[in-house]
């Protein structure tokens, strides 16, 4: 990984102030295109478009597309539709769409009209109209197709003019009369059989594709399961429309992990280190108002208790122990729900199993949790059995109550088609709060006027 | 993906039951080897040996691969060590080390002794000897190079006999006489350009590469970076010694986002629904336990403050809003550090940055939230001047310094190279209700003797 020194930022700000055109080509050339890329979030704006500037169109559309989403619209919104159509003929058509995509309807039917390459055009086109969290959303019309009845030779002279167009060769698919997917052509077998007269008799059968509607997690989970670098996408009938590639799926399983992993934490929208304060603040602020929201009903339910409280003033040491817990243990349940679901392993046709280990899992945690809350308190408050029967009982109920919503939630979510990663974290711990100090207020209630 | 239905399952129970092994051997025959792995999964441990005993030794290997680890480790447990060499001759050196490294000592050197194939031993030996966590623990031997000086129909017939051993062409390396990295030949050269009389013409320069000991984590971020599906491994002075595959790394980047998750969930241990009760107890059960510690520390510092509890029971009221929102802070604080020193965007060099960022947020936070309080209780709790000012000044003075523990923790553990996952969740989460508390005590005793 490149890493950019202080000095070597001030030496390349130095080229752009002095206007030197020549150095600054010489300084881009030695640079890959993801380099260029995270050079130009360093610089200002203006450095980075002058710099942008020098670039030839190919590798000006490779910037473009490793920029992150934000930098890239800054740095179209300035270009004329007449340039930003050049970037986007020189772009794999999975990458043009994504880059397309940002831009409001108005903008990309004149950045459309200025494509020259008509089959370009077309191809974006046709690719716009499927949803991007789905296979055709991700998918790219760059591809090597040949046909199952041509021979090698055949084969390879097709492959070298198809070749010409893109940047690497993942697989050779093999297709019928009809265009439907038949096979793939292992690149070795271009070395092993050079001479056969129809590649169906070398070709591998039944290739592993995925259907155009297919959600893009199910798509990572395949690609992981089959260790691929590329899939083909096909239509409900089998014909080949596109390829994804393993890149894309990466961003995408790297994305969703983030996005979960925020979801949990109580952030509502995709922030970064990097995002303006304000920004941050934002996508923070509404889970903890939540959080206040929730802290003042326990103030409200514990206000019901107030007697109690003022009798036994005992009791009010414990109600942290007893939100805490519940919380703790709901966000355990519950996050090994979302990453079973996640990760392929749990089944939503699963609910009652899962539901019926988490019941299990829940009795033995609660039954060690109380036991060792009970000794504690038994020996620490020697005159207060009410108390140390209250405490126990509610962390028991706690414990279970707790284990059961984090996994009924998460799971419940996921019927619903509602993200489960949003049960975990500030929800599960918020509501378990609540739940907790109700039980408590309750059983204390009770154990008060048994023992007294 | 392959979904297998109960009436499936039955169907492949009773041919196993039945022993009938053609019919067996033809149902294995159409499905791939991840999917036998996913079906074994799903039956008995004597079924799946059944099964397993069915297949040819090519296909056995790459099943035993696609395996769980404990499962592979059942299966594998009751085969000699003369039949886990023949397995491991079939599979590519990378994963032969992954399998061979679950084994003991013992174990190990009597399954290298019976492999045949001396050069694939020789170099499981190699790789055995890398970090697991650095490149050299992820690559592999499997790779096609090519001399930079020889004509492309040479290179052509030298791969031709190098691909006979691989399952799949990703790059082909370029060599010098040192065997140092000098380039990558794009498979398409072999198509466009096939007759040239030296490669080092046409192949491309300047390949992006890894050293030996590089983290795996960094590995996994340029592979994204650079949107690669093989990344060859180089030696201190640049000598090619294996390569690294997209299929590893993406596996690699789902087990260390689950890490992260599942360490910020308060789950000490990886498990998975799958797991037993008792292994999914015994992951929860230290966090949980080190909470129910901190509740009853809350309880101890809750006594010292019992004589104003007794005095102003209202006080009680607000001790739940107090740690929760500490902890909401924290783990909102701590998501966005450990994700941006996983994804790269934060560096540790910008630790005050950072920190000063934090700052301000917190401060936001604070202010708004304190507000809200503030003027809730001056409305509900008209009596209780004292109560108002301590529940919103503690409040404020919580949040920020949440807000910067939340920062600080991961950061330090990050330069004390533990990873900074384990701060988010339940560390920071328990950390802030026991210092939420203390301010609280404190801030209320101040005040209770201010209006008093």
């Amino acid at each position: 990984m490149k890493e950019y020194t202080d000095e070597y930022l001030e030496h390349i700000q130095q080229i752009i102030a002095a206007n030197d055109t020549e150095k600054a080509r010489e300084e881009l050339a030695s640079l890959h295109p993801a380099d260029i890329a995270e050079l130009y979030q360093k610089l200002d704006l203006e450095e980075a478009e002058y710099l942008f500037s020098l670039l030839d169109e190919e590798t000006a559309a490779d910037v473009l597309m490793e920029l992150d989403e934000d930098d890239r619209l800054k740095l179209i919104s300035d270009m004329p539709a007449e340039e930003i159509a050049k970037q986007i003929d020189h772009l794999d058509t999975d990458d043009a769409v994504d880059l397309i995509q940002q831009l409001d309807e108005e903008e990309r039917d004149e950045i459309l009209s200025h494509i020259d390459d008509v089959e370009q055009a077309g191809d974006i086109i046709d690719l716009l109209k499927y949803d991007e969290d789905t296979a055709g959303g991700l998918m790219g019309k760059e591809m090597i197709v040949v046909n199952e009845n041509w021979s090698m030779p055949e084969c390879i002279r097709q492959m070298r003019v198809q070749a010409e167009e893109m940047d690497e060769i993942y697989y050779v698919y093999v297709v019928d009369n009809d265009n439907k997917l038949r096979g793939t052509l292992p690149l070795k077998m271009m070395l092993t059989h050079p001479s056969v007269s129809k590649i169906k008799h070398v070709m591998e059968t039944d290739p592993v594709s995925v259907k155009v509607d297919t959600p893009i997690d199910e798509v990572a989970l395949d690609f992981e399961k089959y260790d691929l670098v590329a899939m083909p996408v096909v239509d409900s009938i089998g014909r080949l429309l596109g390829q994804i590639t393993v890149d894309d799926v990466m961003d995408q399983v790297r994305e969703a992990s983030e996005r979960d992993y925020q979801l949990a934490a109580g952030i509502s929208s995709d922030v970064d280190t990097d995002d303006s304060i304000l920004a941050q603040t934002k996508a923070r602020i509404p889970w903890l108002l939540i959080g206040i929201a929730s802290g003042l009903l326990a103030s409200v339910i514990l206000s019901t208790f107030e007697v109690q409280l003022q009798a036994v003033t005992t009791l009010a040491l414990f109600i942290p122990i007893i939100g805490g817990t519940g919380g703790n243990v709901g966000v355990q349940a519950s996050a090994i729900v979302v990453q079973g679901l996640a990760n392929g392993s749990l089944d939503i046709k699963h609910f009652a199993t899962q539901l019926g280990k988490e019941l299990l899992i829940g009795l033995l945690n609660a039954t060690v949790i109380s036991s060792v809350v009970f000794i504690y308190n038994l020996i620490t408050l020697p005159g207060e059995f009410a108390v140390t029967m209250s405490v126990a009982t509610s962390l028991f109920i706690v414990v279970i109550i707790a284990t059961l919503l984090g996994t009924v939630v998460p799971l419940t979510l996921e019927k619903l088609k509602i993200n489960p990663a949003l049960a975990t974290g500030p929800f599960i711990q918020i509501s378990n709060d609540i739940l907790g100090l109700i039980i408590y207020v309750h059983i204390s209630t009770m154990f008060l006027r048994l023992f007294s």
